[in-house]
C-alpha cells in the first residue's frame, strides 16, 4: 500500500496511525526512481531509516528548502527533546503522513492542528530531510559550551576560512542546525521546513533559509547531468552513488577518523553563490568555455568530445596554447590538482526576485558534502578563489558547515542520539 | 513531431528553423493537459499564437516567475523593435526552443549566444509568457508621455488606490510592462524572463520579480484545487475556463468597453501579500475555519459538506450565530456582496528565505485578471481590507496592475501592435 496524507486522515481519525505503523510504513519505503534532466522527479518516498542519511547519495530531487536554526534556549533537555520530536516528524513528513500524528485537521477544533495543512493530499515526493550541526552548537561565539557538547566538537568541524573575494553576510551564514528538504515538489519540501520551525518554537528560531530549483549536480549514474544558470551542464564529474568505494574515500566518516558520533556521517559546505549572469551573457561562447574547460552544448572537455570524455590537460590546441586553460574551473577543481580531493556536489539554482539594480538576484547555491571540508573543500575553493576566472561573474555571499550524523536506523533513535548519546 | 531544444539546436545549425517553421511549429501546438494537485504539470507546449493570450485560461502551470520592467528608452521606435524582438523570442521559447534562431551554441563563438543555454534539453513544460502594460508606460511619474500613447491608455487602468493596511513597497510594486511566465518546469520559466531581460538590454530594465510555485488557484474543473500556504483549498470558487459566459462578462474587454486596442485583453492586477505563517500557526482549527468560512480538509462552506457546495450565509448553527461569520473572507469576497463581481484569480505561493527575525518570508503571490478592476478587484479588496479577520495574518507588500492586449494570432503581429498601432 503506498499511503499519502489524505489516506492518513481517515487512519489518524480512527487512531490506526501510532510511531509503530509510521516505521512499518517508512520500512517498506519504495525504490527511488532516477531522474532524467527535464523529466520530473519521482512522487513516491524514500525511506528514512537507514545507516546512513538520505538526500546525500539518494538521487537528487528537483527542489530545495534549506534552513538553518538558531537554538534559543540554554536547557540540554528541551534540545534532545526537540531532536527527538523532529525525528518522529521527520519519519512522518518523508513517508507523506501529517508532521504530527492528529493532522491538519484532526485533534481538538480548539487547539491549533499538528500539521499545517498545505501538503494534504500530496504524495511523499521524494522527501528527503538531513540534518547538520554547526560549529556554533558546541561553542558559541562567546565561547560558551551551552549544552555540555563542546569536548565532542569533531576536529573536522571548523568554520571555513575567509576566502579572497568573499563577501559574507552573516545572517544568511551559520547557524547552530541545518535541515536541508529537499523533495520533488517544492510545497512538500516547504511544508517540512515549516512544520520543523512550528515544532521548535521556544527551542530553536529560524535564521536562514533559501529555495533552490533545478538541481546543478546529479548524484547517480542514471540521472542526465542538469544545467546551471550559466547554461553548462553542472555534475558530470561528480562524486556518484555507484562509485562505492570512492564513498568510502571522500564522503563517509570512517572509524578511523571518529569521533565515534560522526562515524557513518559525512560534513555539508554550503555557499550561496551569486552569479551575475547578466554580465555572463554579454561574454562570448568561446570565452564562457574557456573560463570552464567545456563546452557548453555537449559539455565534453575541451579538445575532447563527450561529456564524459576524461579531461586531457596535457593536450595542446593547433597554437601551441594547452586545450584547457591553466586557470580553467576544471583544471582547477580537478583532483589531480588537489592531492586527489573530492566533492560530493548537490546545489540547486535559486532566483531571489531581482536586486534593484536591475539585474536578476541568480546564482547557484552549492553544497557539498565531504569526510573532511579541511582536506577537501577548502583547499579546492583556494584555489578557485585565487585564480578562477569564473570569479569575476561570481559572488560568495554566505557559508556555512554542518556535521550530519549517521542515519537514524529505527523509530527508538534520533537526530541527536549518536551526539547527545 | 513534438520538437524540444535539443532537437532544435541540430535544425537551427542547418539553417531549418525560421520565424515560418517556428509559427507553423507553435500553431501545432499539442493539447493542454489538465493537472491534478500533487501530480506534476505537463511537459508539453500551449500554444502562443491565437485571439488570446495564453496564460490567463489556460491551466495553471505549477511554477511562476513574474517580472516587471521600467522602460529605459525614451525612443518609441526601440521600444517597438524590443516588442517585436520579445514576441518572436516567446514565441519559440514557448515552443520549447532557444530564445533566438542561432541558439546558446550556434553562431559566432566570438560572440555572445542568442540563448543563455539553461534550458537546453528541457521541453517546452507549458510555458506561456503574458504580457502587460502599466499605467506609467502611458503617462510617468512626472506625467510626461514619453511614447506618444497617453491618449490611449484605457480608463479601466488606473493605478490602484491604497488600501487600509496596505504596506507597499515601492520598489517591489507597479513598473511600465510585465511578463508572466508559467511553466511547469522553474527552470523554463527563468529561462524565459532571463532571455527576456537580456534581449531588452539597453530599452528595458527589470525594476522587480518574483518566483512562485504551486498554485494558489485552478483555473479549470480539470484542475483539483490546490493549497495555499494558510493550509486551505484555494481556488474552488475561482471563475473557470468552463464558463465562457461569465468569461465574456467578468474576464474579456468587450468591444463596448474599449479602447478598440484592448478588445480581447484584460487587466491583470497583482498583489505580494507576506503571510504570518508562524502566527497562522498558533491559531486553533475553529478559528482558521471561521476565518476563512470554509472547512480545512474538505473546503466546504462551513455548515455545508462537500467542496463544490453552495454556501448557504443565511443558515445558522445552534447557537443562533451565522454558520458562515458576518466577516468571513469568502462572506466578503463573494459576488452576492459585491454587485456580481467576479475574478479570475491566478496566483501562487512564495517562499522568499526568512525575514531576519526568526520567521519564513513566505506568501501568496496574488494575481487576478478582471475586465474592468475598478469594478471588480478594487471594491472586493476595499471591503477585505476594512473587515476581514485574516488581515492580522497577512500584508499586502507590493501591488501591480497592467493591461494585458489580445493574443498575438500570426508570426507577423507582436505584443505591441494593437497599442502602437
Ligand atoms: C557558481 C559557481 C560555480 C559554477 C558555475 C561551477 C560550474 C562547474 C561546471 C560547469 C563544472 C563542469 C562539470 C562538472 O564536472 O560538474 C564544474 C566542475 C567542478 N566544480 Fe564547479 N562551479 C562552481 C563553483 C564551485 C565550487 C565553489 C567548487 C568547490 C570549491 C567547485 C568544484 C568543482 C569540482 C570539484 C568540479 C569537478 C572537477 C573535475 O573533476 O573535473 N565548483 N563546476
Ligand atoms: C493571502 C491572502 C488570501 C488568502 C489566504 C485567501 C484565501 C482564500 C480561500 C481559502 C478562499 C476559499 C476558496 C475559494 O473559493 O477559492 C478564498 C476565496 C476567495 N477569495 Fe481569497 N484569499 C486571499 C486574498 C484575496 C484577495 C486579495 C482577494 C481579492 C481582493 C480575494 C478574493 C477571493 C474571492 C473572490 C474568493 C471567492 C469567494 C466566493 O465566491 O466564494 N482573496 N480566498
Amino acid at each position: 500500500m503506498r499511503m499519502n496524507r489524505r489516506t492518513a486522515i481517515g487512519l489518524a481519525a480512527t487512531g490506526a496511525v501510532g510511531a509503530a505503523t509510521t516505521a512499518a510504513l517508512v520500512a517498506q519505503g519504495p525504490e527511488s526512481h532516477p531522474v532524467a534532466a527535464g523529466q520530473h522527479g519521482s512522487a513516491a518516498a524514500v525511506p528514512f531509516y537507514g545507516d546512513r542519511q538520505a538526500g546525500i547519495t539518494t538521487p537528487m530531487q528537483d527542489h530545495l528548502h534549506f534552513v538553518a536554526f538558531d537554538v534559543v534556549t540554554t536547557k540540554r533537555e528541551q534540545l534532545v527533546d526537540l531532536l527527538q520530536t523532529w525525528t518522529a516528524a521527520a519519519a512522518r513528513m518523508t513517508a507523506g503522513l501529517d508532521a504530527g500524528t492528529l493532522g491538519a485537521v484532526g485533534g481538538a477544533p480548539e487547539a491549533p492542528p499538528d500539521d499545517t495543512g498545505e501538503a494534504l493530499g500530496l504524495p511523499p515526493s521524494g522527501l528527503t530531510l538531513t540534518v547538520g550541526f554547526g560549529p556554533s552548537l558546541f561553542r558559541d561565539a562567546a565561547g560558551k559550551d551551552r549544552f555540555g557538547i563542546a569536548d565532542r566538537r569533531p576536529e573536522a568541524l571548523q568554520e571555513l576560512p575567509r576566502f579572497p573575494g568573499d563577501a559574507i553576510e552573516a545572517g544568511i551564514s551559520g547557524g547552530d542546525l541545518c535541515v536541508q528538504a529537499c523533495a520533488n515538489d517544492p510545497q512538500v519540501a516547504v511544508h517540512a521546513v515549516r512544520n520543523l520551525a512550528r515544532l521548535g518554537m521556544g527551542v530553536v528560531s529560524v535564521r536562514w533559509s533559501q529555495l533552490g530549483f533545478g538541481r546543478t549536480s546529479a548524484t547517480s549514474r542514471a540521472q542526465a547531468t542538469p544545467r546551471n544558470l550559466f547554461g553548462f551542464k553542472d555534475g558530470t564529474r561528480n562524486l556518484k552513488a555507484e562509485e562505492t568505494a570512492a564513498l568510502d574515500e571522500h564522503l563517509w566518516v570512517p572509524g578511523a577518523d571518529g569521533p565515534a558520533w560522526m562515524v557513518g556521517g559525512t560534513y555539508a559546505v554550503v555557499r550561496k553563490i551569486r552569479m551575475l549572469v547578466e554580465t555572463w551573457d554579454r561574454t562570448s561562447l568561446t570565452e564562457q568555455e574557456a573560463i570552464v574547460g567545456r563546452t557548453k552544448g555537449e559539455g565534453g572537455p575541451l579538445g575532447r568530445t563527450n561529456e564524459f570524455d576524461e579531461a586531457d590537460f596535457a593536450l595542446q590546441g593547433a597554437d601551441g596554447e594547452p586545450a584547457i586553460g591553466e586557470v580553467a574551473h576544471i583544471r582547477l577543481a580537478h583532483p589531480s590538482n588537489n592531492q586527489g580531493a573530492r566533492l560530493l556536489r548537490r546545489g540547486y539554482n535559486f532566483v531571489d526576485g531581482s536586486d534593484g539594480l536591475g539585474r536578476l538576484n541568480a546564482g547557484l547555491f552549492f553544497i557539498s558534502y565531504q569526510r573532511h571540508p579541511g582536506r577537501q573543500f577548502v583547499p579546492v575553493q583556494q584555489k578557485l578563489a585565487r585564480h578562477d576566472v569564473m570569479n569575476e561573474y561570481i559572488r560568495h555571499v554566505s557559508t556555512g558547515v554542518y556535521a550530519c550524523p549517521p542515519g537514524v536506523r529505527a523509530a527508538d533513535e534520533h537526530w541527536g542520539a549518536t551526539l547527545f548519546g
